[in-house]
């Protein structure tokens, strides 16, 4: 596999002379991509239906002519405002009821209809007139879906569609009607007189007097990632039927409102978007502390993760479509990156098998919401810092080996899923199942180890050493099975299996594995004041399950109370675990799986290729290694040989 | 009088085939007890007149039959969804001007008269059918009033109704109208012209600019509370006309937002509704450190509070009717009780005089909303913790000597409408009349005091050799003689007397108490990180009043202002204490009284019935005191002889 | 210039009969002023057009004839209900789309034409009947512009009005239509489609999915601004156009979002409303520290810097309207101030060049909102403290020498539009540009410098030996020539100049000053954990800019990147400079200019006029200064002879 670079463009935005110029130092600075069209559906269409396609033939014309390859947005994060006065109801219906309005993007409901219709014809002309331009080279669907808060959308249009897919989820069998009965009985309505006597009766999920019912809560969040996945399908199909080039979406961290794997399952390539510096301050969740700490670096393993979970929602192709290339104007703090942390970045997306990093944009914008997002260029057009570091990136490129393929002798699942039964009950305030799951990544990553990251539905765990499913809130049978018949060390838990599929605790009390005897009695949340330390080291830290059964108590707390219980490979862990006790953990299993394990400065980590161990130091201060001494930012290949 | 235990059961929830099994387990476990059908009126009545009382009938003989005595609730709390859709101004308002939407309880507005008729519909037909049941040995109206906050609606039926209420509080003499100018001038509104012309121009005080007249506010809030009173006592008139057994609403810890003593004037027994963790993580309002420190065992004097305002509130009669039986569903964090402490809430609740306990709920529900709310069962009909204490205690009650009514020494009176008072008007942030209430009476335990709390309206208290009266903001001319001619040591202030019945500075000057030469010059409130130091111990804080006048000055400032003047047996006290200058105070008026007080350590707490001392370690260590060594979560009862 | 006493007060409040009496005390305590009328509304007009003059022609009477002279106030702030009633849809609308309700005060959007017709009767009526009356003395427009959030309303009639006034600010050359293209164009609405093709299209930007394009932001500020300005200007117009009285308004401390000098240049005298404790609790920034160190004083620099704001507002003419006397009722914390402060901050103002200095209020009122704020009289009518400062302060007054117009040798230039600027893009958390130029002027008042400060529009700088004028966001090309042509020592930035008029990055990149070769290059926001030190001490903090070009660099930071550079006379400052970064920066420009400084005590803060040096002690300890020990609320005056 050949690693390439790119940037993201908006000819719209300058003057049609300065284009061939730009493209002439796009090529020149090693790049390969350049991304444009997806915020310009004014300059297409600035009336209904008076297409204007000059301009963007033009555009790509003259990138494609001076060696570039086009990836093409569809526009359909931001319909102008004469689309919105077509659809007057388009717009998506915030938590208090009021409609979010018109004036930056992604102004939309994914439920509402009309809207569904203009992007079905604004994607189909796309695709006919640039579904077979020799320089369009990929697709991208719309922008970041579920950015600025936009997967959930309390309007008319979605209580109509959730009814029509509750009716569908709970289908009478043999007929088209559903089955309220069933609803009733799956929710348990009876609790507190919620039965309803019909699907129509019911309502969204906000606004009631104390919190929902956790399944009616649940599944309004199922239905919401479906209609995302709905409506990226439409553009999908319609790209495929008049194009041969791959498509991609670009997603954005840690966004979990919808199931990427379900959207990526349409498309070909997974792409996100990776900004280090603004995800550190405003969504990793890290003490002030670690936040100082990496302010200008950006946390030590939130890219990673990422880099890893998208490689399973591509199927192993995916990119980094936006690559922060210095400050940003979004987070609450936007500091300028530690000089090399571009080039980093870049690196490390290619050591986690990236096929192409696209710096995210060419040239700042002296004007509107993102004037001041830094780009390859300032304003002025003068080269800034990352264009430097883009060149050096690109000329190490072309000097270096080959990408093969790699697996990594560890899996950790993620299940969207999860992510939102623990948001609709977290049990204790902040306990998120992302935070679980991160939790453990660090601490995988803390020991030396590659990760993959895999979908909750995978039955193939042969090739892993190791699996870890911690916080799966609901499991069906099957996946307890294929887990439990692997022949890796499996550690299972948290609330793994705690709920049916409709959010009820089941009976036989969780998590009612095969062949492992241990039953969850009764689960605590704790404040963070109030670790309960484990026997040897490590505590448990805000969540806790009393756990019975015959099964092997692997580790204690100090009062004697099992924490991880296991029956030859398969353990059930039955809490959350701060770092340290995430280490001990972690040091048994690989210790029982038979991988080896490092304990990593702060700040150091590494990630393995087929051929490579690429080790990266992601402090502020030079630090000692095996493979010597690693500079701040600095980036070391090592051959496997 | 007999003390006994009970649960709270679900028969809806359950199929008919177990109830016979439970019951019989509930009588083994030693209950007397079983409340039922307070959210069942979906299964009662699933459709608008479509009755369906044949499980309820069987489930009130299963359990009858089987020994128990059946508390029966109306279902009023859980209107279902065809009640909603007959009266869709049904719901509560916000103070945001949004309906608060069907999906959880208490989605009712009490001033929606076509609610009301549907209440009185379906009570009526319950008190029919059950009224003379043989097993239906208690009723409870409705279900925690003013949970979730839900006294207080912004609706346009609460805002007819407030201007309704209004023209019958401003009468004029001799006519039906309302005096439009009285309540002019009783409000002072000529102040920022907010005079109006009738009573039909008065809004509610929600969304104003900045705050509303204070008058307003408060007449307001009285007037929201007596919704409460008049919507129970629909339910109680028509269950007395009906049947004789006593009639009990569960009230619910820290709601002051309506006047219990005047629902409770309605009903023959109080209750409330005890969960002493889920309280100290959401509204006790402690400290981190102190929350800490009692996470697994709740506040030491909160639960006994409210065992004491509820004797007062059921005029002796009082019942816990909820006991939280392990970790709870709703607070920030829930976590396991120690071991014991179900046993000591217990015992605490009869040794404050509690007729009975009923533990909430019988079998944890594995659906909807109190999921992982635990209970004496688990999930799958296990044994829970809660249950073998409840054992214990049962065998201990069997050998346990009757209760004999018991007066305390020391009286504190706790006012409502002081509360709403102190809300409209706090002065500064955070002060409330509950936490000067709750202030006060901590330090009177840490003294080793029992105490009787009454009614605002009280006026004998020869009884009594200390009398307290903090905050009352409002007093009439006959409370202020009542006290001042008491034969008790009596302390009134901070804010005692400080306004009018309409919420005015009166003239002459507050406190303006017969025979006590102190007047109110000026109030200021404090930062929490300002205290005054008194002279010999202890602090102003948050709260002081410039006090003149020729009264004793018993306590001072280190600069030589008053805090506590008195004449003979009345004192003033012109500030918000500390607790060590509570603890001062306490002892000083102890002293004077003739009242002897301990110091008791930390966490240990006793109570005093008429034959027996009870001492409780609330703490997680043992602790030494003069009956011994008391374990973590130890109940020690010493007979008086 | 004779500086004389005065007070609020509202006869409305009070019964006749003792108006007289008050009248008489106010003069024995040595007042000159008393201000009245301007919450009366509902008393002078009780109903739509039934005027009720006869209460205020005696009041002026009996206050004019026991030789007081009267301010008269419109009453606009405070329509009567029946305003209302005619004018549904003159409320302002919050950001959430709520109309804010009647029942305070200030429930009226600039924008509605129906009230402005209200507002321009009353005030006609008021202007006829007492323009010529020999007891007026002066006006006062409406009351507190601002107060409560009230300047920016989202209403339909604010958004009709907002597309007329773009319609006027991008109108087509020859003719009155607006140029659509023309705003699209200096907006940069290609970016993100939002491109409109009508100025109906524009909606106000609240509710937006993410933020508004900060252009659209930004005019927004402006237009509402503008509004302010039309509102008062219909009063002053017709005012003038009755009576030669001079005409004031009384602004309130550190509301910004009007701009005073647009409002004050239709106005003869600009006042304000002091309330330094209520200040320092609820909106100086300071830290909690600070704030218990002056919770008695008030902050020592805020209420000066309004003094020097409003003489530049008032062009030299300016009053402390309402002077706090006591505690108040609307701040978290409502403490009673230190003894001595009235009176020093009485004096302060006349330091800084005040004319009259009137207390609020008279009488603390018994009843509605205010009913805890403090007066000169308690409701009883008792001498408060207040009074007795007050009676202290017109003693010394007497002895006092006349003061002289005095100049101060360094100017600050305080921008409005500047604020609105940063409040659209902050960029980072909690950046301000008011917090940027308040801790510039107390690093000025630290060094013992008097302070003028200047419209941002000044043009004639020669009598000013150092100019600051950080943060200003936009600067024309005229104003960049004005200072860079001074000789004063001239210091810009950080931020100045950093867009154009639009809020675009302009190209030259800023600051684009003449004769200076700086440019910045790229700007960061920094988290308050990570200041980057200064060489030779200090430290930028919360904001940096990297600038290049062959400008001397005069101060750098330890990793050597230039912070402060210059070109001879003319400073470019690259950062936001914590405390001992901006006294070494003003120290180094004050050498330069040859201004003498010291380094005050904390606390100690220092006053020039003409002949005399005001020394004021705000702490509450006696300190040693080189005019002798000040005892805590001390003022000094030294004659300059
Ligand atoms: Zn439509
Ligand atoms: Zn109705
Ligand atoms: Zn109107």
């Amino acid at each position: 596999m050949q690693r390439t670079l790119g940037t993201c463009y908006y000819p719209e935005h300058w003057p049609s002379e300065i284009w061939a110029d730009d493209a002439r130092r796009m090529v020149d600075a090693g790049l390969t991509w350049v991304r444009i069209g997806e915020f310009a559906w004014s300059r297409i269409e600035p009336q209904s239906g008076k297409l204007n396609w000059e301009w963007l033939d033009q555009a790509i014309d003259v990138l494609g002519q001076a060696g570039l390859q086009v990836v093409l947005g569809t526009p359909t994060a931001t319909p102008p405002k004469w689309v919105l006065d077509k659809h007057p109801d388009m717009l998506a219906v915030d938590a208090n009821g009021n409609p979010r309005k018109f004036g930056s993007r992604r102004h939309y409901c994914f439920s509402n209809a009309g809207y569904l219709d203009e992007c079905r014809r604004i994607v189909t002309l796309l695709a006919e007139r640039y579904g077979q331009n020799p320089f369009v080279a990929a697709w991208q669907t719309d922008n970041e879906y579920g950015c600025h808060d936009t997967v959930i959308s309390y309007s008319n249009a979605a209580r109509d569609a959730f009814r029509h897919w509750l009716r569908t989820e709970f289908h009478k069998p043999g007929g088209n009607a559903g089955d309220i009965d069933a609803l009733n009985s799956a929710w348990g309505n009876v609790f507190w007189s919620m039965e309803y006597s019909d699907f129509d009766d019911i309502d969204l999920p906000n606004l009631t007097v104390t919190e929902p019912n956790p399944s009616h809560a649940l599944a309004f969040r199922r239905f919401s990632s479906d209609q995302v996945v709905a409506f990226n399908r439409v553009q999908s199909d319609i790209l495929r039927a008049h194009s041969t080039a791959p498509i991609a979406h670009n997603y954005m961290g840690r966004i979990t409102e919808f199931d990427h794997y379900k959207v990526g399952a349409d498309l070909d390539i997974a792409s996100w978007d990776s900004y280090p510096l603004g995800f550190l301050e405003d969504r990793v969740g890290a003490s002030p502390e670690h936040q100082r700490a990496y302010a200008r670096q950006g946390d030590p393993d939130f890219q990673a993760f990422h880099h890893d979970l998208y490689r399973a929602v591509g199927r192993d192709r995916w990119w980094v479509m936006e690559q922060q290339p210095g400050p940003v104007n979004w987070a609450p703090y936007n500091p300028i990156p530690l000089p090399g942390m571009v080039r980093l970045w870049t690196w490390e997306a290619f050591a986690h098998g990236a096929e192409a990093v696209c710096y995210f944009r060419w040239r700042q914008s002296p004007f509107a919401q993102e004037q001041l997002h830094t780009g390859m260029l300032r304003p002025d057009s003068v080269d800034a810092p990352a264009i430097v570091e883009a060149r050096q990136v690109s000329a190490e490129l072309a000097a270096a080996p080959d990408v093969q393929p790699y697996r990594a002798p560890v899996a950790l699942i993620f299940d969207y899923d999860a992510d939102w039964a623990w948001a609709v009950q977290p049990h204790g305030q902040d306990l998120s199942y992302f935070g679980l799951i991160f939790d453990t990544y660090r601490a995988l990553r803390r020991a030396g180890l590659s990760v993959d990251i895999l979908p909750p539905d995978s039955d193939t765990f042969d090739d892993y050493s190791m699996i870890l499913a911690p916080g799966m809130m609901h499991m069906s049978d099957t996946q307890k099975k294929a887990l439990a018949n692997s022949s890796a060390q499996v550690v299972i838990g948290p609330r793994s299996g705690a709920r049916d599929s409709n959010m009820v605790i089941p009976t036989p009390m969780p998590p009612a594995l095969p062949d492992l005897d241990v039953t969850v009695a009764r689960v605590e949340s704790l404040r963070p004041d109030m670790p309960i330390p484990l026997n040897g080291g490590g505590a448990v830290t805000g969540y806790f399950e009393e756990v019975e059964g015959t099964a092997t108590a692997t580790l204690q707390t100090e009062a004697g109370h099992a924490v991880l219980m296991n029956n030859d490979n398969v353990y059930y862990l039955a809490a959350w675990l701060d770092d340290p006790g995430m280490d001990r953990m972690v040091g048994l299993i690989c210790q029982a799986a038979g991988v080896r394990t490092m304990s990593l400065p702060e700040g150091i980590r590494i990630r393995d290729t087929a051929t490579e161990r690429f080790w990266f130091n992601h402090s502020t201060i030079p630090i000692k290694t095996e493979v010597g001494e690693l500079r701040p930012a600095d980036v070391v290949r090592v051959s496997k040989e």
